[in-house]
Parts: structure tokens; C-alpha cells; sequence
């Protein structure tokens, strides 16, 4: 078998340290035991026409098995639960709706996170960014409002187990963690909670973290 | 055979109309030449719990197929292209890929493509919108000048056939009909070009337009 290989960054500012996408992807191979290596990269390779073959738009993670390679987390998360037929429910249907979710997770959910984001860590002293914000937050909240709904008092999005999907959303949910807006949700506050005490999260966690204290710039 | 059902809007005003993403169910369907019914939802519906247990952020698409019921456009057109083996290549790497470029669209370009259409569509008048602009078509840009390195002189993003990555892909691209920014990528547009003047493309715009024609408003 060959091994399976993840792209990651060397390092990144704290902000995005514990966030970044390959993240997802290394959780969904510690959720389905399968082992894998890491090829760190930094801004150079990013930019470079040998990286951009592999991930078009210069991000991570990619993910290379054998000569096969694929990006977007997404799509890696649910090639890893086909192979190792973990994180899927077993019928076409389920599997169906799990990936109606997954695509709830990355285009419902995350561009509203994704727009407070921009704001509250990039262009934080901006007058726009002020004056846009709370329209920002009101739209995000409308999407949240919605999503706490259909969780209701369910452990997970669908079904009775954890599946691709939960593990997308739960990272999409940690993407607010500057901000105390998830808590006014309590039931989504748990379900992130529960993802991130699984014990392939932790694991997945600390492999990208300690990337970051080892090519941690000199002070 | 159970009759598809498609929920779409009877009205929306004239910057939505051709764009609601019911059109890439359509589409998808009459490239896999299967018949379905449109269900026809308005306001006040997508308010309702009834409503909101298909579909729980309001929107439209939902796809009834029998008792299974699925939302989010993306996972809709995986399905319909799963049920009907088109639109997707035979071998499980190709499909992968195809998946890879479905999340590309809708969440690596998408994204971007909407911040830039809350600005032009919704909110042209305000002074956060007035500065934030030129930064937005910059993250934008930056998006489409990868997709254009990437897309080159082929095609097809993947392989020798349309699949469903460039359906959804050329319904993002769609949504920058009121700026000349597409043909600023030639090859960009030739794709959309080729994409739009697809029969299948073409029935299920029709089909679309028609409810705003019928369903308008009286003056």
C-alpha cells in the first residue's frame, strides 16, 4: 500500500494555527486509521507552477495517494471515507445526504463565517470593515439560527453516527472560535464540542501544531 | 419510475432571474434526460417549518425523489449525475476529481464571485460597499486568474468530457453577467460560452424564465 501524503503549511500566524484545512483531512485519516506523511510548504511553493499543477489556486491541503492527487478539503475528506468506508452511511441514500451536508458545510455555512473572518482578522481597523460588520454577523447569525434548528437536540447532522459531514462543520464552527457567537447556540456549541473531544480530532490537532512550534520564526 | 420534483421560486426580481440555482438541477437534468415537475414556492413558504424540514436554510433547490429528498445544489447535481451515470467519468479517481472541481466551484470561486455581487446587488450604495469593492474584485480576481492558468486551452476542467464540476462551474461564472469581468480571461468565457450554449443548458434556462414571465408581479 502506498503511503498517503498531505500537504501543510510550515507555519502560519497564530490566528490561523489549528485552523488550517489540512487539519480536516489528517482528522478524517485518523478517524479511518489510516497512516499518512506530511510535505510542509511555504509561501514560495504556494506560488510556484510545480504546486499550482497539484493545487490550482496555490492553498492546502492536497492530497497525493500513489500518482493519484486531489485538493479541496472537501472532496479529500470524502475520497478518504470511500476508501476506508468509515464517516459514510453504507446506502446510496445516506450517502446522499451526507453529502448534501458537507456542501451545507462549505457553501451555506462557511462563506458567512469566512466574511466575519475577513473583517475581524484581516482588515480589523478598516472604516468598511466597522461599518459592515454587523450586517456581516446578522447574515452568518441567520445562517446559525438555521442550522440550530434542524440540529435540534440531535447528536449529529444525519443519522445515528458521526459522519464526513459532522467532521466538516464542526471545523467550519471552530473557524469562529475569536468570537463568543457560537455559544448563543447552545446545542451547536455542544455538537462542536463532541467533535473536538473525538480522540482522531486531538491527534489531527496536535500534528498540525507541531509543525508550527518547530518552524516557529525566531523572535 | 417516481416523477422528480424540483422546488424553485415562482418570482424573483429581474438581477436573479436566469441565476436561482434551481437552474443547475434543471440543467443537470436535461443533460441526463430525466423528466421532472417543478414545485413552485414563494416567500412565505420558505419561512415555514414545513419547508425548512426539506430544506432548513429557505433556499431553493430541494429535489424530491420519491421519500428521498435532498437540498444544496452541488450534492443535487452529484445525485442526478450518480443516477444516471452521465456527467461524471466511469472510474472511481475521475469521479474523485470531478468532486474535487464541484467543491472548487462552489467554494474555492463561489464565494468570491458573491462577495462581489453583495456589493454590486445589494448594497451599490453604501460607503462600506464603496471601499470594500476594489478589494473584493482583487480576491476575486486572483481566483479566476488560477481558474484561467488552470483551465489553459482544455476544454473541460478535467478530462476529455462535460462533467458536473463544469456545470456548477459555469453557473459561478454566471453570476457575473452585470461586469465584464469574465472576458477579462478569454478562455474563461469561451468555457462559459460553450457551457451556456449547451441544448440541455438552454431547455433549462427556458424553463426557469418562464414561471417570472407568468408569476410578474402586476405593474
Amino acid at each position: 500500500m502506498t503511503t498517503l501524503k498531505v500537504t501543510a503549511f510550515r507555519w502560519v500566524p497564530p490566528f490561523a494555527q489549528g485552523l488550517v484545512r489540512d487539519l480536516r483531512v489528517r482528522w478524517a485519516l485518523e478517524e479511518a486509521g489510516l497512516p499518512y506523511e506530511q510535505v510542509l510548504i511555504g509561501p514560495d511553493d504556494q506560488k510556484s507552477a510545480e504546486y499550482r499543477e497539484l493545487q490550482p489556486f496555490g492553498q492546502v491541503p492536497v492530497l497525493e495517494d500513489g500518482d493519484f492527487k486531489l485538493f479541496e478539503s472537501g472532496a479529500i475528506v470524502m475520497y478518504i471515507a470511500q476508501k476506508s468506508n468509515t464517516l459514510l452511511p453504507a446506502d446510496a441514500e445516506g450517502r446522499a445526504r451526507t453529502l448534501t451536508w458537507m456542501f451545507a458545510a462549505l457553501n451555506s455555512i462557511e462563506p458567512q463565517v469566512q466574511n466575519l473572518n475577513l473583517i475581524d482578522l484581516f482588515f480589523p481597523n478598516e472604516e468598511w470593515a466597522r461599518q459592515r460588520r454587523p450586517g456581516a454577523e446578522a447574515m452568518l447569525r441567520g445562517r446559525l439560527e438555521a442550522l440550530s434548528a434542524w440540529l435540534g437536540a440531535k447528536p449529529h447532522l444525519e443519522g445515528g453516527a458521526f459522519t464526513a459531514a459532522d467532521l466538516l462543520m464542526t471545523t467550519v464552527l471552530r473557524f469562529l472560535r475569536h468570537t463568543s457567537i457560537v455559544a448563543d447556540y447552545p446545542n451547536l456549541l455542544a455538537y462542536q464540542d463532541r467533535g473536538e473531544a473525538r480522540p482522531a480530532f486531538q491527534r489531527a490537532l496536535a500534528a498540525q501544531m507541531a509543525n508550527f512550534e518547530r518552524y516557529k520564526p525566531a523572535a
